[in-house]
């Protein structure tokens, strides 16, 4: 099953009129994740047809502006629209303190709880876990404490080939023990392997999100082998110096850790706004990293198993 | 001289795709005031091309989130454009909690002061002085503490005519008090009238800003004779209880206002999500009061001294 990534902003602090801050969502087996929430992160939904009640969780990288100002009118929204189901929001140390702020001094009245789960910027560790889906943080490096997020699908469980039903006329006691993975002995005597019975409906996608950041070889380490790699590319190359003073990332060094990872696909963003062309950072990226792509607005990015396809 | 308002958005508290919440900014002899900053202003602002540095003062008429989430944003992108200027923010209890929750959380190392002044929402008197401009709290009658806003020219000082200084030949002396608005006695002994002598430039203008709010008399009385009134009316005459429950306006009723103000002009906006076409809307406020218009998103509306020159 697929990853959907839809891109709401791909922008950094700066505001224009064509472009909005960071934010986007993702699309894992039907739940709905938001990352990051810069402002105008519910006009991007209703423009783009993504019910905001629908939202599952709410990944926040760091609490920057320009990743934080659309959430609190999301959020009063929700209570409009009279959602009763909390929301759990994941953000670093001090999210509690504003969302108290906001909930005492804005919004008494909320019909459902926001609720706050503190990421520890620090560690790689599993923050969310469902039947389907895990969420890994990962330590990025910026001005202040900042997360990516590692989206990964579960294996789905196997599924018995009908054929090999029919071919050895399995048992359901036979059939549940291949589903757990184990070797089936026939009455013959006959030694059937696991991987001949069974398949996987589905491939496990992992997609990751990394912004804002300097080049990190840990954070390639970490997104190993992820389908898709969503990278900050703040400045071009030219700019690297101010991209690593300010806690950012040049083109190339998203590319060298998308090249790193191993990743299937990159996707760079989070543009500065002197950058009114980006075909140019685009290029910039593709001489180390072929497979980039621009993170565009109002787009939304399909993640499939592209390498065992191929 | 006139007063022009560009209107940054006109509807109420549901986002949409196409409609932002209550922003305008009021221009006075090239001061420019923002009253209310829904989400977006600043883009709003960005799009319109007026920039965000020149802004004077702020003006809130209450804390609910349609007249407040685009203010932080804009506050923020101030620091980034390096204004160094404090800048006054008029609102009512709690905004300096929430200025001071923002300033300690989100923003360390702004480049400028934002200073809250608190609007006393239960008096009517002027919260903001110079030379050319006052401006007036209007209590507003809301669910939560609000005011209103009406800003007046004053009036500029007396010219002496060109034609009577050279008839008269008036001396310097008898210039400065006839600028003073005194009579001159010529050496024949005849008495000149000030009146006859003497101009003002421009007329003095006075626009009212008056949302959220039921309808009120007393609101009536202290807008008496401004050239344009802006009056919520977030719903038609036939919601007119739903109106009255949530402390809103129907178009009757700002139309009502503005009738008993004997107001120049009405402009109608802060509409409810759920009218598509503001047409209707538009006509049952004209019924009443036929100098209506509807509050356009990106129009500027330029208020002139209308009944003079008719």
């Amino acid at each position: 099953m697929s990853i959907k990534v839809t891109i709401l902003g791909n922008a950094s602090a700066k505001p224009t009129a064509h472009a909005h801050p960071s934010s986007q969502v993702v699309n894992i087996n039907e739940q709905l994740f938001l990352v990051d929430a810069g402002e105008g992160v519910q006009r991007q939904m209703a423009r783009l047809g993504i019910s905001p009640l629908k939202l599952r969780a709410v990944f926040l990288s760091h609490l920057h502006g320009d990743h934080l100002y659309g959430l609190f009118p999301l959020l009063s929204t929700l209570g409009l629209y009279g959602r009763r189901t909390p929301l759990q929001i994941y953000a670093p140390r001090p999210f509690g303190e504003m969302l108290e702020g906001f909930l005492r001094l804005c919004e008494q009245n909320l019909p459902y709880e926001p609720q706050w789960i503190e990421v520890d910027t620090t560690k790689h560790q599993i923050i969310f876990e469902n039947d389907t889906t895990q969420i890994w943080s990962i330590p990025l490096r910026h001005r202040v404490p900042t997360a990516g997020y590692l989206f990964r699908q579960k294996e789905p469980a196997l599924n018995v080939k009908k054929f090999a039903i029919e071919r050895y006329a399995l048992s359901v006691a036979q059939i549940v023990a291949a589903k757990r993975g184990e070797d089936i002995t026939l009455d013959s005597g006959e030694v059937l392997e696991n991987r001949l019975l069974t398949y996987r409906p589905y491939p496990a996608i992992a997609y990751a999100y990394c912004s804002d950041t300097n080049y990190s070889a840990r954070v390639a380490t970490l997104c190993r082998g992820v389908e898709m790699l969503y990278h900050e590319a703040t400045y071009a190359a030219a700019e690297r110096k101010i991209a690593k003073e300010r806690g950012h990332s040049a083109t190339t060094d998203a590319a060298k850790v998308a090249e790193k990872a191993n990743a299937g696909r990159l996707l760079i963003g989070h543009f500065s706004s002197r950058y009114k062309d980006l075909e140019p950072l685009l290029k910039e990226a593709r001489e180390i990293f072929p497979a980039t792509e621009i993170a565009e607005e109002g787009k939304t990015y399909l993640i499939e198993d592209a390498r065992q396809a191929e």
